[in-house]
Protein backbone atom coordinates (compact mmCIF):
# COMPACT_ATOMS: atom_id res chain seq x y z
CA UNK A 1 0.00 0.00 0.00
CA UNK A 2 3.04 2.65 0.97
CA UNK A 3 4.02 2.15 -2.50
CA UNK A 4 1.12 2.58 -4.28
CA UNK A 5 0.11 5.30 -2.76
CA UNK A 6 3.69 7.11 -2.97
CA UNK A 7 3.13 6.27 -7.05
CA UNK A 8 -0.44 7.64 -6.78
CA UNK A 9 0.87 10.83 -4.90
CA UNK A 10 3.71 11.53 -7.43
CA UNK A 11 2.15 10.68 -10.61
CA UNK A 12 -1.32 11.51 -9.77
CA UNK A 13 -4.19 8.67 -9.38
CA UNK A 14 -5.86 9.41 -12.83
CA UNK A 15 -1.95 9.80 -14.23
CA UNK A 16 -1.47 5.84 -12.66
CA UNK A 17 -1.83 2.89 -15.04
CA UNK A 18 -1.30 -0.67 -13.77
CA UNK A 19 2.00 -0.77 -15.83
CA UNK A 20 3.68 1.62 -13.78
CA UNK A 21 1.94 0.24 -10.25
CA UNK A 22 3.64 -3.23 -11.80
CA UNK A 23 6.97 -2.11 -12.40
CA UNK A 24 6.97 -0.03 -9.07
CA UNK A 25 5.55 -2.78 -6.82
CA UNK A 26 8.18 -5.14 -8.30
CA UNK A 27 5.18 -7.32 -9.08
CA UNK A 28 3.55 -8.60 -12.35
CA UNK A 29 0.04 -7.52 -12.76
CA UNK A 30 -1.69 -10.80 -12.49
CA UNK A 31 0.03 -11.10 -9.24
CA UNK A 32 -1.77 -7.28 -8.38
CA UNK A 33 -5.25 -8.81 -9.35
CA UNK A 34 -4.90 -11.91 -7.41
CA UNK A 35 -5.19 -9.50 -4.34
CA UNK A 36 -7.12 -6.57 -5.68
CA UNK A 37 -9.87 -5.87 -8.78
CA UNK A 38 -7.72 -2.60 -9.86
CA UNK A 39 -6.23 0.52 -8.81
CA UNK A 40 -9.95 1.66 -7.80
CA UNK A 41 -9.70 -1.10 -4.77
CA UNK A 42 -6.20 0.58 -3.70
CA UNK A 43 -7.62 3.85 -3.79
CA UNK A 44 -10.58 2.59 -1.57
CA UNK A 45 -8.70 0.88 0.59
CA UNK A 46 -5.98 4.18 1.50
CA UNK A 47 -8.08 6.66 1.48
CA UNK A 48 -10.18 4.43 3.39
CA UNK A 49 -7.40 4.40 6.35
CA UNK A 50 -6.95 8.11 6.34
CA UNK A 51 -10.95 8.61 6.93
CA UNK A 52 -10.98 5.83 9.32
CA UNK A 53 -8.33 7.54 11.70
CA UNK A 54 -9.72 10.61 10.88
CA UNK A 55 -13.00 9.24 12.25
CA UNK A 56 -11.31 7.60 15.30
CA UNK A 57 -10.22 11.22 16.53
CA UNK A 58 -13.59 11.84 17.02
CA UNK A 59 -14.59 9.93 19.14
CA UNK A 60 -11.86 9.70 21.93
CA UNK A 61 -12.36 10.99 24.56
CA UNK A 62 -9.58 13.67 26.22
CA UNK A 63 -8.68 13.38 29.72
CA UNK A 64 -9.70 14.11 31.91
CA UNK A 65 -13.33 14.61 30.17
CA UNK A 66 -13.97 18.59 30.59
CA UNK A 67 -15.70 20.70 28.39
CA UNK A 68 -17.04 20.08 24.27
CA UNK A 69 -14.21 23.27 24.00
CA UNK A 70 -11.33 20.75 25.26
CA UNK A 71 -12.90 17.83 22.99
CA UNK A 72 -12.47 20.04 19.80
CA UNK A 73 -8.78 21.03 20.86
CA UNK A 74 -8.61 17.71 21.23
CA UNK A 75 -9.64 16.96 17.79
CA UNK A 76 -7.71 19.62 16.37
CA UNK A 77 -4.25 18.38 17.86
CA UNK A 78 -4.84 14.53 16.94
CA UNK A 79 -5.84 15.31 13.53
CA UNK A 80 -2.80 17.17 12.95
CA UNK A 81 -0.99 13.71 14.39
CA UNK A 82 -2.91 11.82 12.50
CA UNK A 83 -1.91 13.93 9.28
CA UNK A 84 1.70 13.73 9.99
CA UNK A 85 1.48 9.98 10.87
CA UNK A 86 -0.71 9.21 8.20
CA UNK A 87 0.78 11.81 5.32
CA UNK A 88 0.99 9.79 2.21
CA UNK A 89 -2.75 8.48 2.95
CA UNK A 90 -4.39 11.81 4.09
CA UNK A 91 -2.57 13.69 1.17
CA UNK A 92 -4.04 11.11 -1.15
CA UNK A 93 -7.53 11.51 0.54
CA UNK A 94 -7.08 14.85 0.24
CA UNK A 95 -6.68 15.27 -3.66
CA UNK A 96 -9.30 13.28 -4.47
CA UNK A 97 -12.40 15.04 -6.51
CA UNK A 98 -14.98 12.84 -7.08
CA UNK A 99 -14.16 10.83 -10.18
CA UNK A 100 -15.05 7.99 -9.69
CA UNK A 101 -17.70 5.89 -7.30
CA UNK A 102 -15.11 5.49 -4.84
CA UNK A 103 -13.79 9.36 -4.66
CA UNK A 104 -17.82 10.24 -4.80
CA UNK A 105 -18.08 8.19 -1.07
CA UNK A 106 -14.79 9.82 0.15
CA UNK A 107 -16.04 13.02 -0.41
CA UNK A 108 -19.45 11.98 1.39
CA UNK A 109 -17.10 11.15 4.68
CA UNK A 110 -15.57 13.94 4.34
CA UNK A 111 -18.75 15.89 4.47
CA UNK A 112 -19.65 13.92 7.38
CA UNK A 113 -16.07 14.72 8.85
CA UNK A 114 -17.31 18.45 8.39
CA UNK A 115 -20.39 18.31 9.87
CA UNK A 116 -19.32 16.26 12.71
CA UNK A 117 -16.80 19.06 13.30
CA UNK A 118 -19.16 22.18 12.78
CA UNK A 119 -21.84 20.34 15.58
CA UNK A 120 -18.58 20.22 18.32
CA UNK A 121 -17.71 23.58 17.28
CA UNK A 122 -21.61 25.07 18.05
CA UNK A 123 -21.55 22.85 21.44
CA UNK A 124 -18.22 24.77 21.92
CA UNK A 125 -20.24 28.50 21.25
CA UNK A 126 -23.03 27.05 23.24
CA UNK A 127 -20.97 26.47 26.39
CA UNK A 128 -19.67 29.99 25.89
CA UNK A 129 -15.50 28.42 25.17
CA UNK A 130 -15.65 29.37 21.13
CA UNK A 131 -17.03 32.75 20.10
CA UNK A 132 -20.31 32.50 18.83
CA UNK A 133 -20.19 35.55 15.83
CA UNK A 134 -19.28 33.30 13.32
CA UNK A 135 -20.64 30.52 11.41
CA UNK A 136 -19.72 26.90 13.02
CA UNK A 137 -19.81 25.60 9.63
CA UNK A 138 -17.53 28.73 8.84
CA UNK A 139 -15.29 27.80 11.70
CA UNK A 140 -14.71 24.24 11.24
CA UNK A 141 -13.71 25.00 7.02
CA UNK A 142 -10.99 27.18 8.43
CA UNK A 143 -9.40 25.18 11.34
CA UNK A 144 -9.67 22.45 8.71
CA UNK A 145 -8.49 24.17 5.98
CA UNK A 146 -5.16 25.45 8.06
CA UNK A 147 -4.74 21.68 9.22
CA UNK A 148 -4.98 20.02 5.95
CA UNK A 149 -2.78 22.95 4.30
CA UNK A 150 0.28 21.14 6.69
CA UNK A 151 -0.10 18.62 3.40
CA UNK A 152 1.89 21.25 1.33
CA UNK A 153 4.94 21.46 3.29
CA UNK A 154 5.10 19.58 6.43
CA UNK A 155 7.73 16.41 6.35
CA UNK A 156 8.02 14.86 9.90
CA UNK A 157 11.64 13.83 9.15
CA UNK A 158 13.86 16.61 9.76
CA UNK A 159 11.36 19.41 10.53
CA UNK A 160 9.44 20.83 13.56
CA UNK A 161 8.27 17.50 15.95
CA UNK A 162 4.66 16.32 15.56
CA UNK A 163 4.30 17.71 19.02
CA UNK A 164 5.44 21.16 18.69
CA UNK A 165 3.39 21.60 15.26
CA UNK A 166 0.22 19.93 17.10
CA UNK A 167 0.83 23.02 20.12
CA UNK A 168 1.90 25.66 17.80
CA UNK A 169 -0.98 25.39 15.74
CA UNK A 170 -4.11 24.61 18.34
CA UNK A 171 -2.49 27.58 19.89
CA UNK A 172 -2.85 30.18 17.10
CA UNK A 173 -6.07 28.92 15.97
CA UNK A 174 -7.51 29.67 19.45
CA UNK A 175 -5.59 32.30 21.04
CA UNK A 176 -4.98 34.13 17.78
CA UNK A 177 -1.94 35.20 16.83
CA UNK A 178 -2.16 38.64 19.32
CA UNK A 179 -1.90 35.87 22.07
CA UNK A 180 -3.63 36.01 25.30
CA UNK A 181 -3.94 39.18 26.29
CA UNK A 182 -3.02 40.75 29.74
CA UNK A 183 -6.24 41.18 31.62
CA UNK A 184 -5.37 44.48 32.58
CA UNK A 185 -2.81 46.12 29.72
CA UNK A 186 -1.11 49.23 30.95
CA UNK A 187 -0.47 52.32 28.92
CA UNK B 1 -6.56 33.05 -20.44
CA UNK B 2 -9.60 32.58 -18.39
CA UNK B 3 -10.65 29.42 -20.60
CA UNK B 4 -6.88 27.96 -20.83
CA UNK B 5 -7.04 28.58 -17.25
CA UNK B 6 -10.00 26.60 -16.35
CA UNK B 7 -8.80 23.81 -18.92
CA UNK B 8 -5.96 23.45 -16.46
CA UNK B 9 -7.92 23.30 -13.58
CA UNK B 10 -10.15 20.49 -14.40
CA UNK B 11 -7.91 17.99 -16.46
CA UNK B 12 -4.44 19.28 -14.58
CA UNK B 13 -1.95 21.12 -16.46
CA UNK B 14 0.06 18.06 -17.29
CA UNK B 15 -3.12 16.36 -18.66
CA UNK B 16 -4.00 18.90 -20.92
CA UNK B 17 -2.58 18.58 -24.68
CA UNK B 18 -2.62 21.27 -27.28
CA UNK B 19 -5.57 19.44 -29.34
CA UNK B 20 -7.61 19.91 -26.17
CA UNK B 21 -6.80 23.31 -25.65
CA UNK B 22 -7.64 24.47 -29.32
CA UNK B 23 -10.88 22.37 -28.85
CA UNK B 24 -12.11 24.30 -26.21
CA UNK B 25 -10.64 28.05 -27.04
CA UNK B 26 -12.95 27.36 -30.83
CA UNK B 27 -9.06 28.02 -32.44
CA UNK B 28 -6.64 26.04 -34.66
CA UNK B 29 -3.29 24.78 -33.31
CA UNK B 30 -1.55 27.28 -35.83
CA UNK B 31 -3.55 30.05 -34.39
CA UNK B 32 -2.49 29.87 -30.83
CA UNK B 33 1.49 29.26 -32.13
CA UNK B 34 0.93 32.14 -33.66
CA UNK B 35 0.62 33.90 -30.12
CA UNK B 36 2.21 31.88 -27.83
CA UNK B 37 5.18 28.97 -28.18
CA UNK B 38 3.07 27.01 -26.15
CA UNK B 39 1.48 25.58 -23.29
CA UNK B 40 4.19 26.31 -20.89
CA UNK B 41 4.26 29.91 -21.78
CA UNK B 42 0.42 30.21 -21.51
CA UNK B 43 1.44 28.39 -17.87
CA UNK B 44 3.77 31.46 -17.14
CA UNK B 45 1.40 34.01 -17.46
CA UNK B 46 -1.35 32.98 -15.69
CA UNK B 47 0.31 31.73 -12.90
CA UNK B 48 2.58 35.52 -13.26
CA UNK B 49 -1.06 36.70 -12.85
CA UNK B 50 -1.69 35.32 -9.94
CA UNK B 51 1.86 36.35 -8.16
CA UNK B 52 1.97 39.56 -9.35
CA UNK B 53 -1.66 40.00 -7.81
CA UNK B 54 -0.20 39.17 -4.40
CA UNK B 55 2.92 40.56 -4.56
CA UNK B 56 1.09 44.05 -5.03
CA UNK B 57 -0.57 43.27 -2.01
CA UNK B 58 2.19 43.45 -0.10
CA UNK B 59 3.29 46.94 -1.42
CA UNK B 60 0.08 48.51 -0.61
CA UNK B 61 -0.08 50.70 2.10
CA UNK B 62 -3.02 50.45 4.82
CA UNK B 63 -4.61 53.54 5.00
CA UNK B 64 -4.54 55.55 7.95
CA UNK B 65 -0.64 53.81 7.96
CA UNK B 66 0.12 52.34 11.59
CA UNK B 67 1.68 49.22 12.88
CA UNK B 68 3.11 46.82 11.45
CA UNK B 69 0.44 44.43 12.69
CA UNK B 70 -2.24 46.61 11.40
CA UNK B 71 0.04 46.08 7.98
CA UNK B 72 -0.15 41.88 8.47
CA UNK B 73 -3.44 41.84 8.97
CA UNK B 74 -4.16 44.37 6.03
CA UNK B 75 -2.08 41.63 3.66
CA UNK B 76 -4.13 38.69 5.35
CA UNK B 77 -7.59 40.67 3.93
CA UNK B 78 -6.59 41.37 1.02
CA UNK B 79 -4.83 38.40 0.02
CA UNK B 80 -7.94 36.67 0.65
CA UNK B 81 -10.21 39.03 -1.49
CA UNK B 82 -6.91 39.03 -4.28
CA UNK B 83 -7.99 34.80 -4.01
CA UNK B 84 -11.74 35.25 -4.38
CA UNK B 85 -11.21 37.60 -7.87
CA UNK B 86 -8.72 35.35 -8.99
CA UNK B 87 -9.80 32.09 -8.31
CA UNK B 88 -8.84 30.44 -11.11
CA UNK B 89 -5.37 31.90 -11.62
CA UNK B 90 -4.74 31.52 -7.44
CA UNK B 91 -6.05 27.80 -7.95
CA UNK B 92 -3.73 27.21 -11.20
CA UNK B 93 -0.88 28.93 -9.08
CA UNK B 94 -1.45 26.68 -5.93
CA UNK B 95 -1.20 22.99 -7.60
CA UNK B 96 2.28 23.72 -8.99
CA UNK B 97 4.28 21.20 -8.66
CA UNK B 98 8.00 22.49 -10.18
CA UNK B 99 8.11 19.84 -13.35
CA UNK B 100 9.45 22.73 -15.67
CA UNK B 101 11.32 25.30 -16.05
CA UNK B 102 8.63 28.18 -15.25
CA UNK B 103 6.74 26.01 -12.27
CA UNK B 104 10.45 26.04 -10.41
CA UNK B 105 10.38 30.40 -10.68
CA UNK B 106 6.75 30.26 -9.91
CA UNK B 107 7.99 27.69 -6.54
CA UNK B 108 10.80 30.34 -6.19
CA UNK B 109 8.55 33.48 -6.12
CA UNK B 110 6.28 31.56 -3.44
CA UNK B 111 8.83 31.31 -0.88
CA UNK B 112 10.32 34.57 -1.98
CA UNK B 113 6.64 35.72 -0.53
CA UNK B 114 6.41 33.61 2.52
CA UNK B 115 9.82 35.15 3.25
CA UNK B 116 8.49 38.86 2.72
CA UNK B 117 5.40 37.70 4.95
CA UNK B 118 7.91 35.61 7.88
CA UNK B 119 9.80 38.99 7.88
CA UNK B 120 6.07 41.34 8.61
CA UNK B 121 5.16 38.48 11.23
CA UNK B 122 8.61 39.15 12.66
CA UNK B 123 8.09 43.13 13.07
CA UNK B 124 5.29 42.78 14.08
CA UNK B 125 5.87 40.67 16.51
CA UNK B 126 9.02 43.40 17.41
CA UNK B 127 6.62 46.23 18.26
CA UNK B 128 4.51 43.80 20.29
CA UNK B 129 1.69 43.57 18.16
CA UNK B 130 1.63 39.50 17.22
CA UNK B 131 2.63 36.75 19.72
CA UNK B 132 6.78 36.26 19.98
CA UNK B 133 6.48 32.61 20.95
CA UNK B 134 6.27 30.99 17.75
CA UNK B 135 8.68 31.05 14.85
CA UNK B 136 7.56 33.44 12.30
CA UNK B 137 8.58 31.46 9.40
CA UNK B 138 5.46 28.71 11.18
CA UNK B 139 3.26 31.59 11.67
CA UNK B 140 3.74 32.99 7.98
CA UNK B 141 2.68 29.11 7.28
CA UNK B 142 -0.34 28.70 8.69
CA UNK B 143 -1.61 32.02 8.02
CA UNK B 144 -1.02 31.19 4.32
CA UNK B 145 -2.47 27.66 4.80
CA UNK B 146 -5.28 29.02 6.23
CA UNK B 147 -5.51 31.72 3.33
CA UNK B 148 -4.89 28.72 0.30
CA UNK B 149 -7.43 26.17 1.73
CA UNK B 150 -9.99 28.75 0.68
CA UNK B 151 -9.55 27.78 -3.04
CA UNK B 152 -10.95 24.00 -2.06
CA UNK B 153 -14.32 25.10 -1.01
CA UNK B 154 -14.93 28.95 -1.76
CA UNK B 155 -16.67 29.89 -4.53
CA UNK B 156 -17.77 33.74 -4.71
CA UNK B 157 -21.08 32.96 -6.81
CA UNK B 158 -23.40 32.60 -4.35
CA UNK B 159 -21.89 31.69 -1.35
CA UNK B 160 -20.43 34.32 2.01
CA UNK B 161 -19.29 37.31 0.33
CA UNK B 162 -15.93 38.36 -0.11
CA UNK B 163 -15.88 41.06 2.98
CA UNK B 164 -17.33 38.73 5.06
CA UNK B 165 -15.05 35.70 4.39
CA UNK B 166 -11.77 37.76 4.72
CA UNK B 167 -13.07 39.24 7.99
CA UNK B 168 -13.69 36.09 9.73
CA UNK B 169 -10.35 34.39 8.62
CA UNK B 170 -8.58 37.51 9.73
CA UNK B 171 -10.45 37.73 13.05
CA UNK B 172 -9.97 34.32 13.53
CA UNK B 173 -6.34 34.10 13.31
CA UNK B 174 -5.86 37.29 15.02
CA UNK B 175 -7.83 37.03 17.93
CA UNK B 176 -8.44 33.02 17.80
CA UNK B 177 -11.44 30.92 18.18
CA UNK B 178 -12.01 31.96 21.48
CA UNK B 179 -12.56 35.62 20.66
CA UNK B 180 -11.77 38.31 22.42
CA UNK B 181 -11.47 37.77 26.48
CA UNK B 182 -13.07 40.45 28.62
CA UNK B 183 -10.65 42.09 30.50
CA UNK B 184 -11.78 40.98 34.23
CA UNK B 185 -14.01 37.57 33.83
CA UNK B 186 -16.00 37.08 36.65
CA UNK B 187 -16.65 33.49 38.27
Amino acid sequence: MDVAVTVFNERGYDGTGMEELSKRLGLSKSSIYHHVSGKEEILGIAIGRALDALFAVLDEVPDPVTTETARLEHVMRRSVEVLATELPYVTLLLRVRGNSEVEQQALERRREFDRQVADLVARAAAEGGVRDDIDPHLISRLLFGTVNSLIEWYRPEGGIPVSALASSLTEVLFEGLHGRQPSSPEG
